[in-house]
This record gives C-alpha cells, sequence and structure tokens, in this order.
C-alpha cells in the first residue's frame, strides 16, 4: 500500500469513520480503521460491528494493498497536518508510515485481515430516493425512540413500505412507550421493508451525521435484507444491523375518538411551553394544559421552587378540558413540525393527545381524518397523558 | 421590593452572578442571588464565599427592598421569556412574582437578611487601570498555575507591584513547580499589592469572564487589602479572597545561565509541536528537542502506538543539545507570546528552558538580560526539562 492523498479529503473521510471506530475498545481491532487501496480509491473502514462506514476517497495511488492503524491517533495526525499532499505507505509487521512536509510518523498497526468483514450487498437492490427524503424523515421521528436498553425493540425506528390511499408511502414510527412520532412520505419504493424493519438509534444518527455532512440534494441508494440496511451516496457507505424484534402495534395506539379540537400556532405555544417547563418539577417535568373559550392555559408546580402559569390565544370552542403532560415531550413534539400552525386532538383527561399540522382542517377535508392513520398530513405525534 | 426592568439587561446581570452562585449546594443561600433595589438599580449579588460578584443593573424602581432567590431557577425562567418590560415584586413569606407578557411566576425565596454579606470596601482606595491590562496579564500567567488542591500556594497567580528600572511595575507570576509563567507591565501602582498576594485561580477565571464581557476598553478601578481583592468596572463588582500563603520563591528559579540560545517562528514551532505530541504518550506527554546547525527536530515515541519526528529551521550555531519536555507545557507557554519570534534558551539537558519573545534579541540589548529578571521583555516562561 502506497499512495497520496489530500490532507482535507483525508480528514473528512476519517471524521465520519472515526466516530465509529472509537466506541468500542473491548476488541482492539474495532478501534481501528481499515484502509484499502484499490485502483484510484481509498476505502475506509470503521465498524462497532451494529453500524459500519466505509468511505471511498480519490487517491494517487501507486502500489494497492490494505493496514489497519487506530482510528483516533489517525485521525489526531492528520488533523494537525498542515494543508498539503500526504503520502502514506505500509511497512514490514503491518507499521504504516505517513509522511506531509517535514513530519514523519511511524505508525503500529494490526494484520488488517483480522479486522471484521462488513456484510456484503447486491448492486441490483438498490433503489434511489432523495437523501433529502430520509433526512426529514429521521429528524421528524427519531426523538421519540426510547433510549431504555432493557426495551432494546423501542430502541430505534420502525421503517416500513406502505401503500395510503393506492400511492406507495414510506413510513417511520418511533416510541417509548410514553409518547410516538410517525412520519409518511409517499411516492417512493425501498426493497426490503414491506413488512417493516426496525432501524437502530445509535446507527440512525450517525446515518444522520454522515448525509448532513454529504449534503441534502445527493441521491441515496438504499436497500434492505433481513438483517442488515444497505445506504450509499456516492462512494460513502453506511450498513446499519437491524433490531431484532417486535415493533408495537402502533396502529391500535393511534386514538380514533379525539374530537376536542385545538388549533394553535407552533412557536407561540412552545415558548409559552419552555418558560413554563422551568417550574416543572425536575422529575416528572409535568406541565398542566387547560383549555376553554379560545384560550389555552399551561401552568406548573414545583414544591421547591414555585409555580408558573401563561395564557396562549387558541382556536377552541369546545367544553373546558384540563390535561396533564409531560412538558419535554410537547415541546421535542412540536419542535419536529414545519408548519405555523399545529391541531392537538384531545377526549379528557385520562385519553393520550393527537398533535399534528392543522392544513389539513384549512382545506376542510378534515372529516376524513378518523378513517385513516394520517389523513392528508403527513407527520403526527401522540402523547400519552400524565397526572399532575 | 417592586420594580420593572428590561429583559436582556436583567439576563446579562444574571448570566455573571449565577454561575458564581451555583457552585455550592452545600448551603442552600449560596444556591441564591440576592437581589437589592435601591433608588434606580437592583444589585445582583452571587457568592461562594471565595468570590463573590455584585452587578448593578439600572430599573423602574417602585418600591426598595430585597429578596434571595434561587440564581438557576431566575436564570432559567429570565432566559426564556420575551425581549420585554419584567415586572419583579415582593410578596409575604419572601416569595418573588414575575410577570412578563401573559406568564406569571411565582418563586418561594428564602430571608435575604440570611445571605452572607460581602467584605466592604473604601473608595478612597481605589485606583485605575486599563481593564485590557489586567486581562492580559491574565491571559498570560494564569495557565501556568497548579490545579492539585494538595498545593493550595500554586493554585492561583501571584499579583506584586515593585521597580524596575526606576519604574513602577505590575508583575503576575504563576507556577505549579514544573514550569512558570511570568509577565509585568510598566507604569501602573495598585494598592496593597506591594509585598504580593495571591489571586485564587477559581476566582480569577471568573473575572476574566466577567472582564470579556464588559470588553477591553473600559477602565477597572482596583485595590487589594490584607484578605480581599476589589475590582469594579461601573457598576459591577467582584471580590476575591486572597489565597493565605506564601508563593515560592521564583526569582531564584529563573536560570541565570542558560547560554545556548535558539530563535525560532512561534507558528511554526508550535505547529511541530501538536503535530508530535500526537504520537507522545498520553501519560507522560514527553517530547524529546534536539537542536543543531540551525535545525531543531522534535520527536516522540509511543509504546502503543509508534512514533513521530519533524525539523524545523531554527537560527542556532551552538554545541549540539538534546533535552526532554512535556510537549503540552512548551504548546501553552508558546500560545501566550505574541510576538512571531522567540528566543528559547538552555543549558543542558538537566536544567530548565526559558522562552521569552526575541525582540530584545533584535535590538541588540541581550547582556543586559542575565542581570534582570526580565530583561527588556516583558514575559518569559521556564519550562522545567524531563527524562525521555
Amino acid at each position: 500500500m502506497n499512495f497520496d492523498i489530500d490532507k482535507k479529503e483525508l480528514l473528512k473521510g476519517l471524521v465520519l469513520v472515526q466516530s465509529i471506530a472509537g466506541r468500542k475498545t473491548t476488541l482492539p481491532i474495532l478501534t481501528h480503521v481499515l484502509m484499502e487501496l484499490e485502483k484510484d480509491f481509498l476505502y475506509l473502514t470503521g465498524t462497532d460491528l451494529e453500524t459500519g462506514v466505509r468511505e471511498g476517497l480519490p487517491v494517487n495511488s501507486r502500489q494497492e494493498g490494505k493496514a489497519s492503524v487506530s482510528a483516533k491517533k489517525l485521525y489526531e495526525i492528520i488533523r494537525e497536518l498542515p494543508d498539503e499532499t500526504v503520502h502514506i505507505e505500509k511497512k514490514e509487521n503491518h507499521w504504516v508510515i505517513i509522511k506531509c512536509g517535514k513530519s514523519t510518523f511511524n505508525l503500529a498497526g494490526l494484520d488488517p485481515e483480522e479486522f471484521p468483514s462488513l456484510p456484503s450487498y447486491k448492486e441490483e437492490n438498490f433503489s434511489k430516493i432523495p437523501s433529502r427524503v430520509l433526512m426529514e424523515m429521521i429528524e421528524k421521528s427519531v426523538f421519540a425512540a426510547s433510549n431504555e436498553e432493557s426495551r432494546y425493540h423501542l430502541n430505534g425506528i420502525f421503517f416500513v413500505q406502505t401503500k395510503q390511499a393506492g400511492k406507495d408511502v414510506l413510513r417511520m414510527v418511533a416510541t417509548d412507550g410514553h409518547r410516538l412520532a410517525l412520519v409518511h412520505r409517499e411516492g417512493y419504493r425501498i426493497r426490503g421493508i414491506e413488512k417493516g424493519i426496525i432501524l437502530p438509534k445509535k446507527g440512525v444518527l450517525e446515518l444522520k451525521k454522515i448525509l448532513g455532512e454529504k449534503g441534502g440534494n445527493e441521491q441515496i441508494e438504499i436497500y434492505f435484507d433481513g438483517t442488515h440496511g444497505f445506504l450509499r451516496i456516492g462512494k460513502s457507505l453506511t450498513i446499519l444491523r437491524l433490531i431484532d424484534g417486535e415493533f408495537p402495534e402502533y396502529e391500535q395506539v393511534i386514538p380514533k375518538e379525539n374530537d376536542k379540537r385545538v388549533r394553535m400556532e407552533r412557536e407561540k405555544i412552545s415558548a409559552c411551553l419552555r418558560r413554563i417547563s422551568t417550574m416543572a418539577s425536575d422529575r416528572v417535568e409535568g406541565i398542566k394544559v387547560s383549555v376553554k373559550n379560545n384560550m389555552l392555559e399551561g401552568s406548573t408546580f414545583n414544591q421547591d421552587f414555585g409555580d408558573a402559569r401563561e395564557e396562549v390565544e387558541v382556536v377552541y370552542e369546545g367544553a373546558p378540558l384540563e390535561i396533564g403532560f409531560n412538558g419535554r415531550y410537547l415541546i421535542e413534539a412540536l419542535n419536529v413540525f414545519d408548519t405555523s400552525e399545529i391541531q392537538m386532538e384531545l377526549k379528557d383527561e385520562g385519553s393520550p393527545a393527537i398533535m399534528r399540522p392543522s392544513s389539513a382542517e384549512v382545506s376542510g377535508v378534515s372529516s376524513e381524518r378518523n378513517s385513516s392513520l394520517v389523513g392528508l398530513n403527513d407527520q403526527l405525534s401522540i402523547i400519552m397523558p400524565m397526572r399532575i
């Protein structure tokens, strides 16, 4: 292995690979980055056995080959180099020599054959969707996934290909048992998710970082087999090991009889909730929401510090209702809507609330909603009530 | 207590006070901010009994008085308020009510009489120096102070008023026993530091934050009594409790016989050291420096990862010398010089190095240097050697 590479290019690739490689230190080879030189490309691979990232970078190649060195150390070295050409060469005993300007680094390596091989993919299975679509769906759902390791089947996003009103739809759903986020996008098909698969939260957050790095205007090639997801943008491949579990029957959780509809300005209500949340007690984060006469009052009580309340104008003329929620759940759900108006649908103080964009309300087709999951909206959130 | 205040003003004051107030939670009142309304000013006070900060803010006052509430909670609330006028009023049982827009907060308080009183100052003792001068002196010395709590007399900056070549000089010195930083400024006098006092590192870092907030173009009023320092910019007062201890006889530590003088470009050598430091072993951070024939070679060895070396052109024609240092100490010392050229003065591999700006060299007055602490420079650093 012997090649020259532009420092900035190499650093860009390493940033993405080393954050995966650094995770598990129990097995030394997993702290390494595999470097493979094939034709005029250097492929950097990092994996924690759950997520794998492989970045292809253009190089000036002299001799093909491969090597394995500490991802963290290589990253630290390359980051400090001047913006010049870096020469990298493999020596005996898996050592790697790095030269740039007047610097020389000898880096100890391991046998690259010991590096775990990533699952292989079939070229013909890939289909393309805009990476922006995938990014948006992740952003609008991942926050609701559980972090409790004991509930591993909730530690991810349920991703399913389905039909709605005769159209192909991609749907993502995440829930931690206290709240649920659902988002769908029309007009795309991905192979292997017809029955639904569970994307792991950690891997999804890594993927989000990579998608962010590449920019939203790329097409992403994507498919899933029974155990893994394969996602590729140009020469950047991410492989996610899927969570093997049953995702809950989320469709049954979505309330059908929430007839109290409160329309509100998203940013106004979000600012109100943030303010009164400062006085919610630290553990339960509970806030009380009261609606009547086109007014919503949020209030909190904290036995150590005091209490807070604030009124916001809304559109609501139904019967008065008081209901408790975790304030953070409401705020996080509001954060991922794009519309300036939100509709909150309530039933009673013991039933979950639905939140969705209120655009459908405006176009006068709200009667359809109860018969479908999301109606004409492409997104909803469900939040369980709590006793305050 | 009853007043109106602009939200942004209040927030600016709270930012500075609450970072002190949050520190110690053993005594509840120390987590509080004391609010005192006198004439048309609200004074906010926070203290951890070592550092005290008192900020005066203009308000629209209705009734004088004082109150004490949780600094963190008040800060969290004010931060989330819209940029409008905030109304604050004291109620019975030390409660405080805060109103802004459509929000109302009732905040539990403690008896303000329980709040520890700050040491009082004598107006006539203050003298003025530009806050920029104080800020620069702190920046150029504080990094070398010790963090080891057992060596409390080294956990600060020695600050002394002295004379040099017949002129008034302020001098700051800090050392952790492995390195020393010294800086002085001519032409200023401050009362109470003639014998030298020790400023606590934590308090100094807090002061640095406040000076940064106020901008460098202000004058700071300052003096010290036997136990405290009083520093004031406009209506912002900081009080530091001095460290009660003997600062080491630092003048004796400064080598007098370092005849090997190596002139180098500061940024070039700093970048070289950062690069090769990536391969220094994590614990000792040792790097080897070799000088000969107008060349400096830095090299490192790490038993887990490998080795690194780099050459930099310098001005040096003396006998070859190899000497080991903690790389981080060299880098941190280089960081606080302003000049583009630095002179490193060495004796042998067992003796400390001196670093100083090399401007004096240029002006041809280097012969004077051994007879004075700093010569014509206003700054120096001493770094102990280590065995590599």
